[in-house]
């Protein structure tokens, strides 16, 4: 593998540079393999030993222990690493009203929105509309922390508060407060946007003005005054699947 | 500070010496907040700023932020750091049939174990029972990743198997399971415990053998078949709140 070539996927471990070559990162075994079966026009496949499937001749390249030591972000150095065209993060999808879809004021910790990310694809979401400083999925430890579910869900970035002010228009909004009502006491429909917001500061005032229904998940006992609330990416999943429960 | 007392604090990132001296680190105002409103004894305070609450002189000790970047274990050193005695993991509870548990075998994540703690907290479970060889509660990360939560639940280590080999003949054991029965279709009752297993490798043959109740989680649509399962923390998230659900 040529020096522009190993530099170039180092320089995918930030921001900026996937940004300016619309690349990522994708490592291990069982995520490229994942990648393969996805819809991602795939760049580049490097790997230091034999794999269990196929890849396209023609974007791959067999390379020793040490280059694959270089390019990878991983501890470990995996023995596949390939590099992908991101989607385009603009396109917003439109919105249906019987669907589901969720809204990321600000989630800043790479494990915490890999696994958002991966709770959405379990329970069939496929499109999170994320602010603009919301972390980046293509992050190699978001693109980890997904197990794959980033090659099935799609990520936007918007400017939230103005897209939420026009779809409140459309569905309801969704977001949980302390002081919001005991999700188990509402009826939930089929569509909606359920809003999701930083770790410490939680969901900003001017989003928070655009959410129509404001929940509440009760601690146990109901009466319990808990100092702490739950962490974001377990609130989403309490949320995400009290909307999918099959009705009694 | 000496530095007999640097090299200690120090140490104590290592469960080798957490073990030998019986003692862990706390970080943070908040955190040390949490630990002085909790009954857990605490040895020793070092602070390199005026603290908004009040601390022990005897135990006390202003520092230099050098000598605080020294003992602190964050990327950021905060302006006050604990040791603390820990609990003696070993006294197991006594099995009541009205109150929940969770069990875990071999749950490694530092992250998802304090996230599971956090939960327990706010769902009322007072008691963790872990594997041998699950991840140390009083991993600096995992302390941090409870935010307080470990000053509230108390987790314990012991032979996991047996131990539930015992407890089964007084309470359901529950487990998740892709060939598990439908969550939401299961009666539950307001006593027994819920078993978390691996990351990897999910929940071991010799704990699957105790499980009483295979539960699964659904996906969306319930036909789905997906490829990955959800990370633990999450699934812990989904159970207990379903246990814990106002009865409709």
């Amino acid at each position: 593998m040529d020096n522009a070539t190993i530099k170039l996927i180092k320089s995918l471990s930030q921001k900026k540079f996937r940004d300016e070559h619309g690349l990522f990162v994708v490592e291990g075994e069982k995520l490229v393999e994942e990648l393969l079966q996805s819809d991602f026009v795939i760049k580049k496949i490097a790997y230091s030993k034999p794999l269990p499937y196929r890849v396209t001749a023609a974007v791959s390249e067999q390379v020793s222990m040490s280059v694959m030591e270089r390019i990878s972000s991983l501890k470990t150095s995996p023995p596949v690493l390939a590099v992908a065209a991101k989607r385009d993060a603009a396109a917003l999808p439109a919105i249906s009203k019987n669907e589901l879809y969720l809204a990321l004021d600000n989630v800043q910790d790479p494990g915490n929105l890999g696994t958002i990310v991966r709770i959405a694809d379990w329970f069939g979401i496929r499109h999170i509309i994320c602010s603009e400083d919301t972390a980046d999925c293509y992050n190699p430890k978001v693109v980890q922390a997904t197990m794959g579910a980033i090659f099935r869900v799609q990520v936007h970035y918007t400017d939230l508060p103005a897209f939420l002010q026009q779809t409140k228009k459309l569905v309801p909004v969704y977001g949980t407060f302390l002081d919001g009502k005991n999700i188990y006491h509402q009826a939930l429909g089929a569509g909606g946007i359920i809003v999701l917001g930083n770790e410490g500061s939680g969901i900003s005032t001017e989003v928070e003005q655009t959410v129509t229904q404001r929940l509440f998940i009760p601690p146990y006992p109901v009466s319990a005054t808990n100092s702490e609330s739950l962490n974001v990416a377990v609130s989403a999943a309490i949320v995400c699947a009290e909307f999918r429960r099959a009705p009694n």
